[in-house]
């Protein structure tokens, strides 16, 4: 299997460029073949601007939506862009892995996001009709991919926990595992959290590793998250809301999208 | 009052642009002083790296929490860091203004919080005791002051409601809302958030317009969202999970941590 990392910090020696190597090592033993994208050693560019659009005329507005539609329809993309795309396109699995800054991920992965996924990738794709509102959420370009988050939290498991002050993890990741890899059509795992990170000693470093080596060895067969198919069934065309009668009583705003939710998470 | 409006949109001439003279203007009309902090148009610099902390050595690790501290405590923040927080300082309410990208804030603006919110300012702040977890949530260093966002959405305001496909807006922004503005301290108030801006004509533009000067006429009177202080007693100390009895029944994970919340939102 083809894997491509997409890694998001700045300092080589961190507790996440450890886990990456670890994460590496166990799939490459596995026989998988891995390639990653090191953003800061890439020193990758975060801000979409009308430099992204070489064919812009200088007076003419820049719409985001509309050049990165002609750009990719024209194959005027830039070519930083271009070769994340081509790496998407070559792996069968994704992996996103940032420390949670403020709850999100950092600026640099933000724009990784904000300019690789172009209009016509990785939305912008299908067909709409009555019976279709595009290709997304588990269609579209990358369905049949997987994808998955590796995240070091500095918090306590407890302050993210289902009754915990910072909000479930699983709400937090929301617009990032639904919003950005569902979307264009990923498998979506769930994810690996590291806690605590700041207070990591070698005991729970080593804890950790162990972790994730099991993960990695059980990236083709883990069951992804159950989000719903857009044009499953579930939900009303247009309007895209969720059937009357689906969702759990107590599934929360957002696990309602989740099939097997059976309680707020 | 003071008013400053961080804005995060590559375009001069975008909707969103248009939408912050209109703000700048009626809160002007009212007698406040408004600075805008233009993201793209200052260059600001996304990426949290060792640039912005020259008092590292070139062979010492970069941690960012620490180095945030140390550079905090040395007054050795770069400068634009420094005039940021001091606008920061100033304001009496922030507004902060971008088009959801991915269902978030474009990278350019995550990269402004990651930067300027520095350890010792935004977060590590206050005593931590068996009674107190520091001053977050409602306390902090910019407690007593206002903030809100100004969103313009690229999708229907359907798919954006309680059983929406993309997720509640309220959810969605609860990141931003709770993670990153109240946990300073700031009294949150309800975003502003524009729908469909793909598709908004001169008559859609002069109603969200309107809207906005209204939001903008009560800005120092609209009611914040009844986000629960941490130390306010509704958390166990240190796990900070809310406790049994709190939060209505329907009440979603994120939800939970509004206090009038009467139902998954």
């Amino acid at each position: 299997m083809n894997v491509l990392i997409v890694f998001a910090h700045p300092e080589p020696k961190s507790l996440s460029a450890s886990l990456r190597e670890v994460a590496i090592h166990e799939l490459e033993a596995a026989g998988h073949t891995v390639r990653v994208s090191d953003l800061y050693a890439m020193r990758w560019k975060s801000e979409v601007d009308r430099a992204d659009f070489p064919s812009l005329t200088p007076d003419e507005r820049l719409i985001a939506v509309a050049a990165s539609k002609h750009a990719f329809d024209s194959d005027t993309l830039t070519d930083d862009v271009k070769a994340e795309i081509e790496k998407l396109l070559w792996a069968d699995t994704l992996v996103l892995q940032f420390p949670l800054w403020w709850f999100a991920m950092p600026a640099i992965l933000k724009g990784w996001v904000d300019r690789v996924f172009a209009y016509g990738f990785a939305y912008g794709v299908g067909e709409h009709s009555d019976k279709r509102w595009g290709d997304r959420y588990g269609e579209g370009t990358l369905a049949g991919k997987r994808a998955m988050l590796i995240v070091a939290a500095g918090g306590w498991e407890e302050h993210y926990s289902p009754r915990g002050i910072n909000g479930p993890i699983d709400d937090l990741l929301f617009p990032i595992n639904h919003g950005i890899l569902y979307y264009p059509g990923y498998d979506v795992l769930p994810p690996f959290v590291t806690y605590s990170t700041d207070r990591l000693n070698e005991t729970r470093f080593e804890a950790a590793a162990e972790s994730l080596r099991d993960r990695m060895r059980s990236i083709e067969t883990t069951r992804p998250i159950s989000y719903r198919r857009q044009n499953g069934g579930d939900y009303h065309i247009p309007t895209m809301q969720l059937r009357t009668g689906l969702g759990a009583p107590k599934a929360s705003g957002l696990a309602l999208h989740i099939k097997d939710a059976a309680a707020s998470s």
